[in-house]
């Protein structure tokens, strides 16, 4: 007797699954609309609804997998408007301007509830571009941190799902152990890539630049409720930079600027190893005191 | 005789002014689309087209004109996909989720050309909150730098006619005077304010956010053409901090991270005379070569 394996997708393909829903809606001649059908997977849920990396990289998945794209993403916006329920969502994409060069994207993240009304839940924006090889330079500094292998995996808490979806290993600003209100700085270093490994992409790039846990915890060691209420995007690497990096670890580094009156800034920068800067992200945090 | 002096509108609320052009449409029965007409003015055009600043606070202005308006920005993003053409622009804000102290929005601004196509010039997305008085920090480090009084306004360059809207006195990272490709940091800090003054606001302020001249010109000294294609804006501030700025200067300090094939990167903060972070912003750049 052989043994066949047939070997499942990863959880995030599984994630990012479209069906599309409305082959093509044509809009004063010239834009195109298209329906996808999408639903939260149980692998990437946390607390309330889903991780919003996961929910931010399936909006962008709408965009990739539109027929008319060009180019690859440049800037990525995700708006989270409502926590999702679990199920099925509606994803909506519609190149509102498409030049030479480059093209502008909205995206809409919409539930229908059991009395048949729908809510937007995520409004996002894109823009997408074919890239052309110029002079290129990283003013950022990579931080000088320990490799990857010689950290230990960040203990899983069982209880949340999408941790147990990344391999994580913190350099410093681990999340507090003692919630005691001894102040700190807001920074966190650490090594992540997918569990189990995956080769980089956009989708997965997108979802990784939200992995770090609230900076207002890490600021304060006090669990205040959170959620992140836009985000943002930057991407410094075209698809070979990202074929590249494969399954290696990222580093990111994140810090908080400031925190006032209910919200929090994070800023971001997400490194491949061998130190192509390959994303650098902002969002901002709602924090209820 | 007497004189009597009636003092026109500032330049920059000239250039705000919207008015509207389709009262209310329902849409779903929930959500309301305000149609407004916005004009280019002709005091912040740029090289081509208007300052993308002025159109970002345009854009802005259509949210906070709307009368279901919840709170005050938390969040703003604008994605520029075309140069504005001199004349009228068709605005529209739409509220696209209400929540109980958030509310989620998306505005358009499109033009028609001569021969009656409508055509998006500008994407935007915004969140407005209720803020709470909660606990609040700030990480970021102001610059030390000389008070503005004690620096010379920047010389003007008279055949561009939004810089002269602008009294600025940098501290550090200049418009370069030789373009010979010596390379420098990214990084420039500068006070500035409206010229005339004008008591800060939020419309005002998303316009500060965007006055820095490109970074990749700053780095190499190199005049090469340049476009933002994407601005965000955190406000950590709510509108008594900006109405106690009132006509202060702001400090401003914004540096580059990548530069990559074609696009660069801004990370800036906009500091009052006090030392209140009021915003951070971040945006992303085409450069030509």
């Amino acid at each position: 007797m052989t043994k066949t394996t047939v070997s499942a997708p990863h959880p995030l393909d599984q994630a990012l699954a479209l069906d599309p829903v409305v082959v093509t809606a044509h809009e004063h001649g010239r834009e195109s609309t298209r329906h996808w059908q999408g639903r939260t997977h149980p692998g990437y849920m946390n607390m309330v609804g889903p991780f919003g990396g996961i929910t931010a990289a399936q909006a962008l998945n709408a965009v990739l997998q539109h027929p008319e794209l060009l180019g690859e993403p440049i800037s990525f916006t995700a708006n989270f408007a409502a926590a999702l329920a679990e199920g099925a969502f509606r994803a909506e994409a519609r190149p509102v301007r498409t030049n030479r060069s480059t093209q502008h994207w909205t995206v809409t993240l919409s539930q229908t509830d059991a009395q048949g009304v729908e809510s937007v839940v995520l409004t996002a924006t894109a823009v997408t571009a074919k890239r052309r090889a110029t002079w290129s330079a990283v003013d950022a500094v990579m931080p000088e941190v320990p490799r990857p292998q010689s950290i230990p995996r960040v203990p899983l808490i069982r209880a949340v799902a999408w941790p147990q979806r990344y391999d994580m290993r913190p350099c410093a600003g681990q999340v507090p152990t003692e919630w005691n209100g001894t102040e700190a700085d807001s920074v966190t270093q650490l090594w992540m890539r997918d569990e189990p490994p995956r080769p980089l992409d956009f989708c997965s790039l997108t979802a990784l630049a939200d992995v770090f846990y609230p900076r207002v915890w890490r600021r304060r060691a006090v669990m205040t409720p959170v959620g992140t209420v836009s985000m943002t995007v930057y991407f410094h690497a075209s698809a070979d930079e990202l074929a590249a990096t494969g399954t290696d670890y990222l580093l990111g580094h994140a810090r908080a600027q400031s925190f006032f009156n209910g919200f929090f800034d994070q800023s971001a920068e997400l490194w491949n190893e061998s130190g192509h800067l390959l994303a650098t992200t902002h969002q901002i945090v709602y924090f209820k005191e």
